[in-house]
Order: C-alpha cells, then sequence, then structure tokens
C-alpha cells in the first residue's frame, strides 16, 4: 500500500482525519503530574489513551523533545512506541539537506525510530527530498505554505513567472510524487487560497496546521482542502487539545475536543 | 563579545579559517576501531584532538547522529564535550519553525547542547529565525545558496524583481542581523556568484560546504568569498577531511588533510 492509499484508508477506518500535535512543554504539565517519575512520558501517554479513538494520526514535533537533549529523544521514541499501530505516526521535523545527508535522515525517521511521514523543508531542491521517497509506504509532507506570519516573506512572494513560489514549489512536489509518497503541508490560516491550491495539487495528501491557537478558519479550509471522494487532508491541532486543561482532568479534556474537531471536520465535509 | 566578533578572533587566534565536518558514517569507520565499546566516540574523540590545532570550528551535521536514534544524541553530547573550548561548536541541523517551535529548537542547542551556532532553512520565514537571534553570541548560518544540485530549483530561481530567490533570502538576513549573530551558508560550488554574494553581504560571515567531495573551487571562494581585513567565513570539509584514511593512520591523516587545506586558504588570503 502506499503512502496516499495508506492515509485515506486510516481515515477511513478511524472516521477522522484529525491529527493530534505532541507538542509537550514541560511548563504546561498538569499539576497533578508533577510527582510522576517522567512527567512528560505519563502526559504522553495519557494524552494517546485519551484522544486515539477520535485521532487518525499523532505528530510529534521534535523541537518539543530535542529541548530536552539526549533524554528527549528517548521521550520521542517512547512516545512512538505507546502510539503503536493505533494512528499514524508523523514525525514533524522540518529536515532537508544534501543528499548523502538527507538519505541518513530518512534512515534516522523511516527505520530507527520507524515512523509513517516526516515533514521536509523544500529550500534545498530535489535532491534534498528524494532520499525520503524510496519506499512507498512512507511519505513525506513537504512545506508549500506554512501557518505564521513568515510565510509572507518568501512562500507569498512572486516569482518571475508571476506565481507565488509556494505554487512552484507545489509544481515541483508534484513531480517527486512518482509512487504517491508525496504530501504538502498548507496553513489553515491562508483558506482563501486553498480552493487555487487544490486545483495544483488534486493528488496530494495535506497535512494542515493552524488550526486552534494560531486561528485558522476550519470550515473553508475543509470547504476548499479537502476532495469529494476521499478524504485527503489531515488536520492537525496540538495546543487547542493536549493543553485543553492543566487540571486532573487533562486527558479527558484532550478526548473531548478531539472528538470535538473530529465531528467539526465531518460536518464541514 | 557579538557572534561575528567570535568568529573573527576565533579564526585569528587560529590562523585558520578551516571548520572540520563530523558527520560520522559507521559503514566508513577504521578497522582498527572496530572492537572499540563506540567506535563513533572513538573516532571523533581522536578525529578532534588530531585536527584541533589547524581547526576553527567543528560542525556535526545532525543527521549523521539522528541514524543511531536516541543513542545518537548522547553521541552528538559527547562529541560537543571532546571539542569544549577548542574551537567553535557549530550545529548543522537545517532547522527552523513557526516561532514558539523555533524557540524550543534554540533552547535545545544553544542552552541544552550549548553551541555556538546552528544552521536554519529560511523557507517558513523571520519569525522561525528570530527565537535564534536573542543571545548576541550565539550565531546563525542561514541557507542562502547551498553547494547540491537541488539549489538550482528554487534558490535559483528569478523573483518578479529579476532577483534570484538566494539574493532576496541574502537581503532578509541582512535585515535580521541587529546583534551581529547572523551568518549564510553558501556553497563553493558555486565560485561565480561568490563576487556578486559578497557585495550584497559585506558584513555576514559565510559558512561554505562544498570543498573535497563535493568539488567547490577553493580559490575563487576564497578570492571573492572572503574579506579583505577580518576573515569572515569558515570553509567546511567533512568527508576529504575525516575519511581521508581509514586505515591505523586516520586520525593523523586527518590532521594532515585539515593542515592542508588551512595553509592552501591561508595562501590565498
Amino acid at each position: 500500500m502506499n503512502f496516499k492509499e495508506k492515509i485515506i484508508s486510516r481515515i477511513k477506518e478511524k472516521g477522522s482525519a484529525v491529527c493530534v500535535g505532541l507538542d509537550v512543554e514541560p511548563g504546561k504539565l498538569p499539576e497533578i503530574l508533577k510527582n510522576e517519575k517522567d512527567p512528560v512520558l505519563k502526559f504522553n501517554k495519557e494524552i494517546i489513551e485519551a484522544t486515539k479513538e477520535f485521532t487518525a494520526a499523532y505528530k510529534p514535533n521534535l523541537a518539543f523533545y530535542e529541548q530536552f537533549g539526549t533524554k528527549g529523544f528517548g521521550y520521542f521514541e517512547k512516545t512512538l512506541e505507546y502510539i503503536g499501530g493505533e494512528a499514524l505516526k508523523i514525525a514533524d521535523a522540518k529536515r532537508g539537506d544534501i543528499g548523502n545527508t538527507s538519505k541518513k535522515y530518512a534512515q534516522a525517521f523511516f527505520e530507527t525510530f520507524d515512523c509513517d511521514a516526516i515533514t521536509l523543508s523544500p529550500y534545498m531542491g530535489e535532491d534534498s527530498v528524494t532520499p525520503f521517497l524510496d519506499r512507498e509506504d512512507k511519505g513525506v509532507f513537504i512545506l508549500a505554505l506554512t501557518s505564521n506570519k513568515g510565510s509572507y516573506d518568501f512562500q507569498m512572494q512572486k516569482m518571475a513567472d508571476g506565481r507565488f513560489l509556494y505554487e512552484f514549489v507545489i509544481e515541483k512536489i508534484n513531480s517527486w510524487n512518482i509512487k504517491k509518497n508525496c504530501g504538502m503541508v498548507v496553513g489553515a490560516t491562508h483558506p482563501q487560497m486553498f480552493e487555487g491550491i487544490r486545483k495544483l495539487a488534486p493528488d496530494l495528501p495535506y497535512l494542515i496546521p493552524g488550526i486552534g491557537a494560531q486561528g485558522g478558519d476550519l470550515e473553508n479550509t475543509v470547504k476548499y482542502g479537502f476532495v469529494k471522494n476521499d478524504v485527503l487532508a489531515l488536520v492537525n491541532s496540538s495546543r487547542g487539545i493536549i493543553f485543553a486543561s492543566n487540571g486532573p482532568d487533562f486527558a479527558e479534556r484532550a478526548a473531548e475536543e478531539a472528538k470535538k474537531l473530529r465531528d467539526q471536520i465531518n460536518n464541514f465535509i
């Protein structure tokens, strides 16, 4: 099964296009976990158990693990174990380097850590991406149009042919998608661009951040970002779900928020 | 001391603009280390000890550590310890994410791992870079024009105003350089661009990969990339130095290659 089919079938099976961002911050952990041996791990474990019913994918962002140094990579590894086969495992790592180096990153995330997908930055071009495309069952989400303010600095600058840089990037992603294992990142904070983007990339799965804390527009994201027959997009929420409460009910509240997002998306479809 | 001053003084003090890339590959380690408890660590330790006299900076690329999983971050941490205060420690990580996430990466590399500098990818724009610029003594090298073939895919595409994308990126880097802690990555495989690039960024330190295995042009790199009064560039070589020999003389041969590169650069200055 190629990565595109894997996403579609996982979303169907779960009845959910929700991706939960596991961006753990030590300062925001519930009081009740403070005396645990490893509050971070206990937190992730409880969040995953509570939300897995409503969730097609989990997306730990590596920054939140690297902040702890070597120990943090242990947290990352263990967190992937907790997810197990329950949902897709997306390493939000935004890597990308020259060919022989990207090959090592691919080995790290697809073999050593056994993630299903990774996010990549496109700036270094084709040979920084292709080492991640060997296996049809492992996918990449390449940054196209991100959810942050900085997306205006380069991505939304016009090229000589009149297109935006991100449109140029999307064209390249299409050309790299031979094994149906490419996807792209498009932020929900740009809903006015979604209709045009879907026309440029009818075949690519989206990973959509920017819902929740970043203030993205869910209705238009779903209306224009999703494709009609197969749901070909994962909508990520991190802080809005995992830090819904920092009381003893943190896991239940996270589950409620994940369920709510799932239902909102399904209503808009 | 700001990062720019730190680079200049370190290069002066060492009489060398050499940066050694510590991109360790298990398959290329010398036979003689095979029975060591940790061949990777032993290798890095010996390479650092042998080359430190000729070296202004070391640049471990994170991919080569992440390939080992959690254990690899232990290698990275230990390798930084071996370098100690002998040379600048540059984390070649090519990170970059939305503001609150970049902040965590900055914490990871500047506080937890205590590196002097990190490489960043610019694609996500200003708020993905500024969290790394808080401390004037810690620097960033932002990808401008990289050494690989993929640099033609986006970096060397023309923008609406007639400039290349990388020129546009350089203009932004200049505007972020308020605390004199920004630098940029320019590949030695584009020596014909160096004269123009130095005019665009007279004040920015360069990190220059592409010498050695990638076939860059050292003479023109130094002629056009370096500035006259202060040496404001680090020339990186990875494989060409650390894997000069895989025999029992691997450390001596690495030292010879580092010394040779130092002398070649100094002759061209």
